[in-house]
């Protein structure tokens, strides 16, 4: 028996553009069988925060404004020609326009998939995130190594 | 008989030093006996752009608004210290003044080396950019699970 | 005897955030007991300068200017949210505050645990930064194609 294809993606960023690729790339896979991985750490965990908005997260008065400055999944940033905020909203006409998946519905067809969401237990440390915080889909809280595990025979990526 | 190693990078950024470090590395790989694919999605796609330069390109009036703010291959900015578009020009003659390749010979290289290059049909779709807007060398315009097949056992960078 | 598992971290980013994440998963990995090679080129550069801060270097004064803008591994600044390079600053409180290594000592903990520290002859071209600018630890000074003969059957990531 073929051994099943697995793809890895550490999704580091929390850009707009970038997020979508991982999840394009994510579902894309799954769709065609793959058993795929998707780490979130650093800006990335701001894809999985349960308030899409900004809100004051952790104990200490950093963690809360980094937080509260980098917001959730509605307040993603796109990694160029942003104008404020404004150019998400642009891409996601464009891409309705288009009949494209919004962001929005790739992470709920990331989860109908079953596509293991899983947080960095590191990343959550330093910005004082608890799994409170994050979305009830993220399956696990894990550290580099136990990645790494899970990413045996994977094709990796880091977005 | 050996089989020959393979390399595909997913040019997702359309910064003058990614795209750089991209084609470096794929005709390194290519002049190494390589199979290489370099699936160009997203702000990627302006590397191939047929006009170097600003251009409208598209139907609606934002897909024609963002095309010409991103513009072609001449207009990649720098990823920092861009000073507003002149650090690539200056970063080329750096390049000539100590003998290393400049992008528009990398780009060349790559078409005589055979490099299959390749255009996400997900991303010209949502910016509305068609198979005529892109360079002739382009060899295909395909899907994300068409990607993948071509991507099997190979060494995969997201750039 | 199973074969020892390869990591490969092109570390193209000179973003503080972005290091981070490279040497998390690269002394991970090794602490793992994998064979672990990080390959700086471009921006990566900086991380391996002598001089933390900002110092001219190079014959050219393009480049001259180039490297004191970019400065070492002391200036790399955040890849958002930088607040004038006072974000590094805040964030490496915080990781003291939640116990966990701080940039200084992930990098140390990368020489401890053996990891093979390689600087892009190319970019060193570009920049004109020669091995005498750059830390002791640095293993070798090599081309893509060496880079990629050491990248064979490893796991390749691009930061």
């Amino acid at each position: 028996m073929e051994q099943k294809r697995k793809l890895s993606i550490i999704c580091f960023s929390g850009d707009f553009d970038r997020a979508l690729a991982a999840f394009t790339l994510a579902t894309g896979s799954a769709a065609c069988n793959w058993e795929v991985t998707m780490f979130f750490t650093f800006w990335g965990l701001n894809i999985l925060k349960k308030k899409p908005g900004r809100k004051f997260i952790g104990r200490s008065l950093k963690a809360r404004m980094f937080n509260f400055l980098m917001g959730g999944s509605a307040k993603m940033p796109m990694s160029r020609l942003n104008f404020g905020g404004m150019s998400p909203k642009l891409m996601t006409g464009m891409m309705k326009r288009n009949n494209v998946a919004t962001f929005t519905e790739l992470r709920e067809a990331a989860v109908a998939l079953d596509i293991n969401l899983i947080a960095c237990e590191m990343a959550m440390n330093i910005l004082e995130v608890t799994r409170d915080d994050l979305i009830d889909e993220v399956k696990e809280v894990i550290g580099v190594a136990t990645f790494l595990r899970y990413s045996e025979d994977a094709q990796v990526l880091f977005i």
